[in-house]
């Protein structure tokens, strides 16, 4: 059974009975499972995550924004997190049996079917990118949406899909496909936050580290420690297992020990699989052998 | 949600037509999954497993033994594992939101009701034992079914339910509750089996060791290795990672290292969270944030 996830950001964080209805369109429908929603009142924006069968989440996401675009005026909206449009972004994540390049055809397909039905610019970022340039949600989103009108008319920025029109009430729809992401924070027995720094430095893609790690060093000034912050953008690729070694071996050259680390926000299974076959040396460890994992199939029902 | 698993072995392994009528009343049963049925010729026996809610549990259950009774005739079995009964064992394991007491209640109930319909003798063994002689199944079924006569006459055998009657047919039942057992074995890079042995006396709780460990030294002629081989037969409270290290250190002190370790059959996903907070020194880490969690609700429909 194939399970892909969706995490779609919308511009509203304040008017509960608009975030609602917006949910409401992927709440009852069938084939999929409602994780989570939360607004944010400061941000002015609500994150709401689904899962599902592919057709039944891609029949859904097609519910929730076109209601998301009807309800929600950007010409009338501020908040504190960068946004350029109503329907800000939309990723999906491939979740169970599913290879990225699926996930990347179903986000390309979808970004075709706003241009065509909801007709304002589309931009493909992360894995569904079509050129380097788009890659990065913040090099798209630069200027935000106060900027869009100007962006629209440099060549740079025309869209991928829909018309390369400023339409003031919905601005830009950005679409992705990403691996799901594990979020690792390691705090040291130090407060040499340079010490950090360097550790996160040295296992981080940019500076020559691990390619799917991104990280900073953190002050836990409470803690009286300081942390390795890291996100791990490919967990089957960079496994937890040996992003933690390593930091534990960047920190003993500094005579520091790991305190405890910290896994923030969903973790999935098959990274927990990776966790078991490392440090256990069970080689052939299989997720089939979880004995829930019957349970976990995915219902068309 | 609860979720209760059943693991009964049915004395019947040549004929398909016999075990495929007992599957059946698990099959379809509302509120239950089967897990996996496998069926082994020389023992002349089958191992059934599927989980549920546990009334819903309880009640296939129920079918699935009378079936079985009513198409099994135990005067007419032979096969080379131990056995007493038509259907020799009905083990009750707590998966999910179940304290042991909980299963061992159900457990109990179930013996009772065997004892005022099936019209049998009933021992209950492991978590559901009312004495310390009947926690040892082996000691139980003692000369098996062969026996059976005979020892009904020996108050020591007296059934904790159902009559005190030799019925030829189905022999007696043997009823449990126990927690989720994991397999554990470690290879070492040595053929020494003395010192295989002696590890696993360490670890062992009969010798000392961990309390709910039970293990043998093995050889592996092929491999030119020796395995540690464990039963870990309650996790939560002497969890993996725990015994893993204890292992290491131990063939340590003989300069042997682990060359891979194996876990046969199923893992409950609790014991991967245990193996994810010690390696990863991940304390505060929760079943809630696996990914595909909301996945694994059990549902009654």
């Amino acid at each position: 059974m194939k399970a892909l996830m969706c995490v779609p950001n919308i511009s509203e964080g304040r008017d509960m009975d608009v975030v609602e209805k917006v949910v409401a369109t992927v709440k009852n429908a069938p084939g999929v499972m409602l994780l989570d929603y939360s607004s944010d009142a400061d941000h002015n924006r609500s994150v709401i995550s689904y899962i599902g069968s592919p057709d039944a989440m891609v029949a859904a996401t097609k519910n929730l924004v076109s209601t998301a675009v009807e309800l929600i005026d950007m010409s009338k909206h501020s908040g504190s997190h960068p946004r350029q449009g109503a329907v800000d972004v939309v990723p999906f994540i491939p979740v169970k049996g599913m290879e990225e390049a699926e996930s990347v055809a179903i986000a390309r397909e979808f970004g075709k079917w706003i241009g065509e039905e909801i007709k304002v610019p589309v931009y493909f970022y992360e894995d569904a990118a079509k050129t380097p340039d788009r890659v990065s949600l913040p090099k798209v989103r630069k200027g935000q949406y106060e900027a869009l009108e100007e962006k629209l008319k440099d060549p740079f920025y025309l869209p991928d899909e829909g018309p390369c029109t400023f339409v003031p009430k919905t601005g830009s729809i950005q679409v992705c496909s990403r691996f799901p992401l594990v979020a690792l924070n390691i705090n040291l027995a130090s407060t040499d936050l340079d010490m950090a720094t360097r550790i996160a430095k040295s296992v981080r893609h940019i500076n020559g580290g691990f390619r799917y790690v991104r990280g900073i060093g953190l002050a836990l000034e409470e803690e009286g420690q300081v942390q390795v912050s890291m996100n791990l953008v490919h967990y089957e690729k960079t496994p937890i297992p040996m992003v933690m070694e390593a930091v534990k071996r960047e920190a003993a050259r500094y005579g520091v020990n790991v305190v405890k680390s910290e896994l923030i926000g969903p973790v999935p299974i098959g990274a927990m699989g990776q966790v078991m076959s490392y440090y256990l040396q069970a080689h052939d460890f299989s997720l089939d052998q979880v004995l829930e994992a019957p349970l976990i199939g995915w219902s068309e029902e």
